[in-house]
């Protein structure tokens, strides 16, 4: 029996897990993320990391089949991280500079919310459909996309980023990307948050909301759920984009499934059906009943989803 | 040695081919298409003349070893076509109507538009790359997506429509297919001639589109060309849309190269030119350098593209 080391590095902790080669996980802990522009001293303390979870449990580093490594980051189809800004990092070959300082073979790297969406097709809510795309609603909005059983990672790394897809060419605001009218202006915690706020700007209508100090994605959708109008209005019209968004990047992929995850999908399915809702409106009659589902792995997706890319590859 | 038979079924002709083992087409011509609610009279047609056309060339009926079939509708996952409306069809498993009427074995049935770029990428403008997105800026605007030498057809059979996303949220004007807003309103030869006319009337520029009777997307090009800076606002305009268009659907799938064919492409390298600065400055700096090229097989992309797929699935 092999085992495999799944990875994801996030900009505050570095998750890992270890797994069986069934596919199950056996351990998993975290440590902090060590920031600066040179990637080994991290790369250093996650073997280290490793050693210690191999004594630990008493397993030979050659039953180690190998490690995924998911990277805050555009992920070239080299194997080349475009830069991980979170972290501080420039343009590195991670994978190659990971064999050198772990010494444990082959390490397969990729973007995080790419080998999220390959987490939740394997092993979460997808592992019974060939094909998915995976929205992450979060600080930011990620995505990823699994076509035949296989993440697609894009020639430059940027496969599976709806969040930049522009939806609204008449933005004046510009995005952190640099562009403008991205759906992450609109359907990450923080655009959602920017509309509540824009909404009850413009509105007269009475809202809880307003009794609030500083509005949360949370509070927005809470207040949906218990009726509250204005917050039905701005769940709404969010929904309306992400719905939009969705629909578009099914008429390019036109996958069996769509997963909803990242933090703002705790809103559970009340959200999960005002998008499918939405996306229903912007798409031919024939592609309406598409399935639907929010992630089951939640933080654990990463690790997953690099665990997953071992055994895919092995 | 064996043979196969590319058939590319459009709204006024059928197009066919006749294909060596080695993908070199022998032989092509075409039919009128029979319209109406019925497809076996047009199969029936398409058997004969294939039968013809193997006794002109003293070819037995076993050296085929398919044939590929492009249909003007969506095609999903389990070859069902969902309907033709410029032909009247509804609903049919064409492939296997046309296995039991032509008495050819197997029959792969596709979208016209994912057979074209499937064509362009084993015989044509990609036929060095490892995959592409190609847009059919025509009457339509249609789209085919072709990743790891696989064209995707998606789970419902609309993988590539590109010309049905939705670039302008804000659109009061239904496109064809019902929805509001479509890739397809503004950058078709109908809409450009549309776009054409809304800033005609909207400015006061000279220009000498204003002496035409019935301003065409040719015309509007040449103009361009010649320098006629309101001919110049116009397919800025389009290309900035159309440059939106293919950056959203690169920041799903990210391919090697995009692939311009359609009527409107033979205003060629200025009409490509135009569409790659538009994109640039809808992505990522590290995506900017994408290859671009013009399709190179014109009217015979869906019968080449047919006959890759028998190729590709033997």
């Amino acid at each position: 029996m092999e085992y495999c080391f799944g990875v994801d590095i996030g900009g505050t902790t570095v998750k890992m897990g270890l797994f069986s080669g069934e596919g199950e996980l056996l351990e998993k802990w975290e440590i902090p993320t060590k920031k600066g522009t040179d990637s080994k001293p991290l790369l250093k303390a996650v073997g280290e990391e490793m050693e210690k979870c191999l004594s630990r449990k008493g397993i030979k580093k050659e039953e180690i089949a190998g490690v995924g490594m998911a990277a805050p980051g555009p992920v070239n189809e080299e194997g080349l991280l475009r830069g991980a800004v979170n972290i501080g990092w420039g343009d590195v070959f991670l994978g190659r500079e990971a064999e050198k300082i772990m010494e444990i073979f082959p390490v397969f790297i990729g973007n995080d919310a790419s080998f999220a969406a390959l987490g939740e097709f394997t092993f979460g809510a997808g592992k019974d459909v060939s094909s998915l795309i995976m929205i992450t609603l979060g600080t930011g909005v990620g995505g990823g996309v699994v076509l035949n059983g296989q993440v697609l990672m894009g020639k430059t790394g940027t496969a599976g980023e709806i969040g930049h897809t522009t939806i609204n060419p008449f933005e004046t605001l510009t995005c952190n990307c640099g562009k403008k009218g991205c759906l992450e202006q609109y359907a990450s915690a923080t655009g959602m948050v920017r509309m509540a706020e824009k909404f009850l700007q413009e509105s007269n209508k009475p809202s809880p909301l307003r009794q609030l100090d500083k509005i949360t994605a949370k509070d927005l959708w809470e207040q949906a759920k218990k009726g509250d109008e204005l917050a039905l209005d701005i769940t709404k019209y969010v929904s309306h984009l992400l719905g939009m968004a969705i629909a578009n990047a099914c008429y390019i992929v036109d996958p069996e499934m769509v997963v909803i995850g990242g933090g703002v999908s705790q809103a559970g399915q009340f959200l999960l059906k005002m998008i499918q809702e939405a996306y229903a409106q912007h798409v031919f009659p024939h592609c309406r009943d598409k399935k639907f589902a929010l992630a089951k792995l939640h933080n654990d997706a990463g690790i997953y989803g690099a665990a997953a890319m071992v055994f895919e590859k092995k």
